[in-house]
Formats: C-alpha cells, sequence, structure tokens
C-alpha cells in the first residue's frame, strides 16, 4: 500500500472502470460536482471484464487504485459492475482509515429500494454482474421485503460500444430484454451496467412511462457528495473544477469513443500500463497485511 | 383550412420544426408518451429560421401545419422556438375548435416561474428569440415578480449543428453565455432554443450544481399529455407507439444527423416540399377568413 499522508480538499477524486462504460457514472459526477477535480483510469487494455477471475480483476483493481492514489486521489470511486462484485470488500479493507473506496451496485439498490411501491424492482446487466447475485443482497440490506427481477442481457454492452448508432437491433435486444420485466410488473428498474444509460430513452420506452429508472452515475454522484462533505474533503463550491484521463489501451481510441459516453469534451489521455502479472495476482489472492 | 373531421385517439401527434432541434422535442415525448404516435416534419429545407421574415415564418408554418393534418394529426406541436415567436397566435386563430396547437416559450416559462425561488431566471436563446422578448412576456404572465436575463448565443446552435464532437470551441461558447448569468445570481434557466440540451452538461457544469435547468422538451410533452387527456384523445396506454419523419431537405442527412438529436433509431424518412410561395405569403399575411 502506498504511505497515506492527510489529504487536502483540493486533490482529485478518482474513478476506475474497465474501460469506457464508468465514463457515463463520471458525467454525472461532473454535472453534480463541477467544482471538483477528477482523474478517470479505463483498463481499455483488459476490456471486457466480463470472462475475467476474482483474481485477476482484483488485482486490476488495486493496480488502478495505487495508480489513481499516485495521482493524488482523495476519494476513490469503482465505477465498474464486475469490479465492484470482485473487488470493492477487498479495496475497502486495503484502506481503511485511509482512503475512502465507494463502489456502484449499493447506492443504485438504495435508490431502487426507496423509489419502488409495490416492492418489485428490475435489473438490467450483464450475465456476470446478474450471476454474483450482488444487487440481490444490497436490495435485501435496504428494502427486506423487495423482490428482484434480474435480465442478463449479453448483448447489449457490446452493441453500444460499437461506434454506430442507436438503432432497429439496440431496440430489438432492449424490448427483449424488457418484456420480462414488464410482465413481472415491476414500477422501478436499476440499470446495472454503466454502458446502458447511453440506451436510457429506449430502455424507457420498452418499459413504459410508469416505471422509473435508476442508475449507478446518479446514485454515486449523491454518494461522493455526501462522503467528500463527511470527510470535509469538499472542494470550494466556487472553483470550476477539471478532469483528466488515464487508460491503459490506446488513448486515440479512448479520446474518440469516449466523448460519446461522457458528453463532454475529452482532455488529456496518457496512456499507463495495467500490469497484473501472475506473481501480483497471486499476492491478492493469498490476503496481503 | 383542410375540412376537420372528429378526430379519434388511435391518430398521431403531429410535431414540426425548422428542422433538426425539435428532435429534442419529440425524445421527450416518445419518452414520456411511449403509447402515443407521432409524425415529425422538419423544414431542413430552409433551414436555419433566424433570419427570415414573420410573413415567411407564418407561411412555413401553415404549410406543415397542413401536411400534419394531413398525415392524420390530432394535435399539432410546434418544437420551434422561432416559429413559436412568430406563428403561433395565427395557427390558434386558425384551427380555433378543430385541432390543438402547442408552442415552445409559455411551457418553459411556467415551469421556470414554479421553479424559481430567488425570482432571477435567466435564458439562454438565439439573438432572434432574445430580441422577439416572447420569454419576458410569457414569465409575466405565470412569475409577474420574476426577472428574467436574457442571454443570446448566436453561435451555440450552429457548433452544436455541426457533425463533430462536443469539444472546447462548444465549452468556450456556454462558459462565455453563462458568464452574465452567473453574475446575475439566477437560480433556474430555460435552455430557450431546441439545439441546446444536447449541451446541457456543459451547461450545467458552467452554470454550477444550484442552478435548475428546464427545457422545452420536458415543459411541452407534460402539456402534450394534460392536453390529450383533457380532449379524450389520450391513446390506450398499454400499446407501444411509433413515430416517422417528414423533411423538406434531403431525407439522408436527416436520418444521419437526426439520431444523435432524438437518442433513438430514425425510421422512414420520407421528403415532402414546403413551397411558401410569394402568393402564399402574401394571403397569409392579409389574413384569412
Amino acid at each position: 500500500m502506498t504511505p497515506m499522508t492527510s489529504f487536502d480538499r483540493s486533490q482529485p477524486v478518482g474513478v476506475f472502470d474497465s474501460g469506457l462504460g464508468g465514463l457515463t457514472v463520471l458525467h454525472e459526477c461532473l454535472v453534480t460536482l463541477p467544482h471538483e477535480d477528477f482523474v478517470y483510469f479505463g483498463d481499455t487494455g483488459h476490456f471486457p471484464y466480463g470472462g475475467r477471475t476474482p483474481e485477476e480483476l482484483t488485482a486490476f483493481s488495486f493496480e488502478m487504485a495505487e495508480q489513481l492514489l499516485r495521482e493524488g486521489a482523495k476519494l476513490i470511486v469503482v465505477a465498474c459492475n464486475t469490479a465492484t462484485a470482485a473487488a470493492l470488500p477487498a479495496l475497502r479493507a486495503e484502506y481503511a482509515g485511509h482512503v475512502e473506496v465507494i463502489g456502484v451496485i449499493s447506492p443504485e439498490a438504495r435508490q431502487a429500494g426507496e423509489a419502488t411501491r409495490n416492492g418489485r424492482v428490475g435489473l438490467l446487466a450483464t450475465e456476470a454482474t446478474v450471476a454474483s447475485g450482488a444487487y440481490e443482497r444490497a436490495l435485501a440490506e435496504v428494502a427486506p421485503d423487495a423482490t428482484l427481477v434480474p435480465v442478463a442481457c449479453p448483448g447489449l454492452a457490446p452493441l453500444i460500444q460499437r461506434e454506430g448508432l442507436i438503432d432497429q437491433l439496440v431496440v430489438d435486444e432492449v424490448e427483449q430484454a424488457c418484456e420480462p420485466l414488464r410482465e413481472a410488473d415491476v414500477d422501478t428498474v436499476i440499470l446495472g451496467c454503466t454502458h446502458y444509460p447511453l440506451v436510457r430513452a429506449v430502455i424507457q420506452r420498452a418499459l413504459g412511462r410508469g416505471v422509473r429508472i435508476v442508475t449507478s452515475g446518479h446514485a454515486i454522484a449523491d454518494d461522493v457528495d455526501r462522503a467528500l462533505q463527511a470527510a470535509g474533503l469538499a472542494n470550494d463550491q466556487t472553483r470550476r473544477g477539471g478532469y483528466r484521463f488515464l487508460c491503459s489501451g490506446d488513448p486515440e481510441s479512448f479520446r474518440r469513443m469516449g466523448t460519446r459516453f461522457l458528453q463532454l469534451p475529452l482532455g488529456e489521455v496518457r496512456h499507463v500500463e495495467v500490469a497484473a502479472t501472475r506473481e501480483l495476482v497471486a499476492a491478492r489472492s493469498e490476503g496481503r497485511p
């Protein structure tokens, strides 16, 4: 672990993800907290995370968290469902007392638990996220009487990641995914993958107007705000913050595709390796002091 | 005027605009009212409307309204600020008792009047819209004590209409436009041009988190809903609606650019001329029975 000194409120918030999807989370943070600085790290060199082992995912996550701490992060956001499910407890244990780590899943589950009136909450997510059962556990904590109706959408994130436009393929995929949610009469749906807010309009039309959609981005931005306030680390609200990017893949491709996810200009994008060696993976899986 | 028969609730809602901007209004209608059918008419052959005379704008507006009625529209939405300012009273007078015509400006003014706490409301709009004074009048009707701080942004809509991405040019233009709004300490800002929702995140960052943004699309979707309910013309909420497009310019260019504005797939786009002849313009400006 990087030795910790006390943080200054002028330091940036660090955000990491398997690639580009977490930029929809960063988008909400930038809109909600325009006075904070952000550093985003996308592990585009290892995207997608779907087929990785928990050990690999934990090793990648620690690599990125350490890099963000070297960049001066005062708080770390895991803006990836797969990495949150695999590594959040380990990250929190490692950095306890030093730096707060906020992940997806719990914030959306809390918002969904508060929003539902009929106790039936839908989930759209990748196969890995659905299989992890993480949303069931998170929802049970905040709304024990609520029922989660999870739907795995293996094809949707790749369709959205294409450079193409929102087309009939996307609509068909969304319609198919929403069919069981309509049949289950859910009144609230969690978008459990950070790619999905890019097709939110398609999803809302498929679900119908009465259904409330909860996204990771909006829920996390609130949590980041609360955490910074509570720690006395919130920056001066009258200033204008900045943001910059690290990625483990091709920076030019990150810049070209990223604007669509961020809906803001991408500025500096720097290449940084995420080198999770076998030794590192082994060390992580054996546990660290 | 096209002879009117009584409407059936299964008929579509007609929406027209000078080009593509109104698609952000249609977007909100499609998300809010997924069970209704819509026909959208974009006068891309005459875009932009900024430099047109009121007589021309009125003639174009009637041409499009008549076409939408031929397409079976049960309600007409003027999704263009310039056309609303120039032609809404004439359209309403012409179709009174036959078909309801809803325009922009009043719905946003009402939402802004309800939202403001300190009575200072900002407006970002084109030069023509600011010069018309239409938002001052609309705000004065609903919130007589509120003050409007209008800012003309002549360069912003063309920057957004470019096929390129959101870049530093857009950010600089937005920052410059928002500077007087920050100085005036407004707590609510109306996006008085249908192009601006595409850079909503840039605007929100420039204004700061405490400022509420009001858009035409959201305000109009509520008005369309209310009007259809009141007239007994709301469609069955369990069905899935469709939408299609007419444009007076090149359909291929409309389809290519339109998806970015609509954030949904563009389906059928048909070319229809908007032929506002000198004779027609003269007839309109002399008044019609």
